[in-house]
């Protein structure tokens, strides 16, 4: 496997995969890997001849007061998953070789899009999102990239970004992979002590709730939302950011449950934020 | 040459050309083209295996009660002169092609940069500009791209958005192409009645002011562009919008003319704005 660190170095192999006519898949990531991340890797690994994995923490999504410091790392480890499960190079640039000291250029989605749900309060996130995304795609210059459908609204709003700007890319949503209680993967969850790491299942069993009474016939979004809040707030650890039934497309709010709705929650353990969400009828992209 | 009306048929046409080990050149075009877009052609055609020019009057970048309805096309002429220049193929897309309807992805630099020059009072417009262009990046994917420095600014904003977005492409800058007499080539110079494109002259003779006082030794830039303001000024048709010295490359008002300093203006010649400019010292990447 390839550790490249700076961008002219991944050009110049991404160039000459090309020359030998391999189909480039890329993983982008913060680093920090889990099984989540390892099963993007696999789907990439199964559908391309070259996976090229970048493992960045990009400043530039993080807000004032985020945890852009604290954001947990580890290369040696992530290089170790990443070597198992197929990766042919890994992007690991420092912040300076991806953002010159006055960088400005942002790519961004002037719409309702980026202001719901984690963009209520995150106002700059999904901004920094596709600013790195589109760098990303344009060092890499990927066939397919692969992302994870935990960040729900990212996907969207990375497929949006893709159509927009006439990127040539297929996006490949993969599913949501979870501890055996049922927590989804987060590199985030190395934030939550003994109790909070309890109090967290609250989220994965609040999308359980949710997916049994759509199942079972629910189509008042207001009632589903309902059922699935009250469940979180038993839990003294737990604060509701939101829990929102939205278009699975657009990201705006919708009344009534039926396939292609995104059910998708934020909520605060302790100091740690958690999201998790569900898809109605499942998404067209599962792997 | 081949004429594109999707943005499928270009992608095929490329991906093809880059399996030969082509290296494709672009040249983004609003249409209705002259001598100086035949520049670009030229050189794209002398440097690069394939020459794509892109032929979009595009909406993005023309602000309210601007000349987009007006804007002139000749699509039969344009074919025309770009087979003569060696072009390979030429883009004409739909506006719909380009732009879905709900579309609302952008690509801007947030800085003081784009606010500079014709950002005063177009303050959409390099957004726009930044946005297509990357679109036409994403959508060609060429190794070089072709831009005239009649327009200044756009081509140092483009140059910003390419190290900011890390886009592996090269940006070649050609000369202002003129008419006989002086006038800077433009697309515009077509709405000009006699009278006007007889004022029109004041813009190439205060350029050429500008550069015999800078080769004679002013240094101060005040004095510099009072003088060429002045000249403009004594034509009746003509209104000034702005006479500026900047960096060239930040596009930042100095007070100093030294190499690298662009001196830059917009003038309405009756109701058109026309532009020209000179760089101190010549341009890197004069051809």
């Amino acid at each position: 496997m390839i550790i490249a660190r700076t961008i002219a170095e991944v050009r110049k192999c991404v160039a000459a995969w090309k020359k030998e006519g391999q189909v480039v898949g890329l993983v982008p990531t913060m680093g920090y890997l889990h099984a989540g991340h390892a099963s993007l890797v696999d789907r990439a690994a199964a559908e391309c001849g070259k996976v090229v994995v970048s493992d960045f923490v990009n400043p530039t999504q993080f807000g004032e007061g985020e945890d852009l410091q604290s954001y947990p790392r580890d290369f040696a480890h992530d290089c170790a998953l990443l070597e198992a499960h197929g990766c042919d190079l890994v992007f690991y640039p420092e912040v300076s070789e991806m953002y010159a000291e006055d960088a400005a250029t942002y790519v961004e989605i002037l719409s309702e899009m980026p202001k719901q749900l984690c963009g209520k309060t995150r106002p700059i996130h999904f901004r920094g999102v596709c600013t790195v995304v589109s760098k990303l795609f344009n060092i890499v210059q990927p066939d397919r990239a692969y992302f994870g459908q935990k960040d729900a609204q990212q996907l969207a709003i990375i497929r949006r970004m893709v159509r927009d700007l006439s990127y040539g890319i297929e996006i490949i949503a993969c599913p949501i992979v979870r501890e055996e209680d049922g927590l989804a993967m987060s590199s985030r969850n190395t934030y939550l002590n003994p109790a909070e790491r309890q109090a967290a299942l609250v989220l994965s069993e609040a999308v359980f709730l949710g997916e049994r009474l759509t199942e079972a016939g629910e189509t008042d979004a207001a009632a589903l939302l309902a059922a699935m809040r009250a469940h979180i707030e038993e839990e003294p650890l737990a604060k509701i950011d939101y829990v929102s039934a939205v278009d699975g497309v657009t990201m705006m709010p919708v009344s009534k449950i039926e396939p292609g709705v995104l059910v998708a929650m934020a909520v605060y353990i302790g100091r740690t934020r958690l999201i998790d969400n569900f898809t109605v009828g499942g998404t067209a992209d599962d792997c």
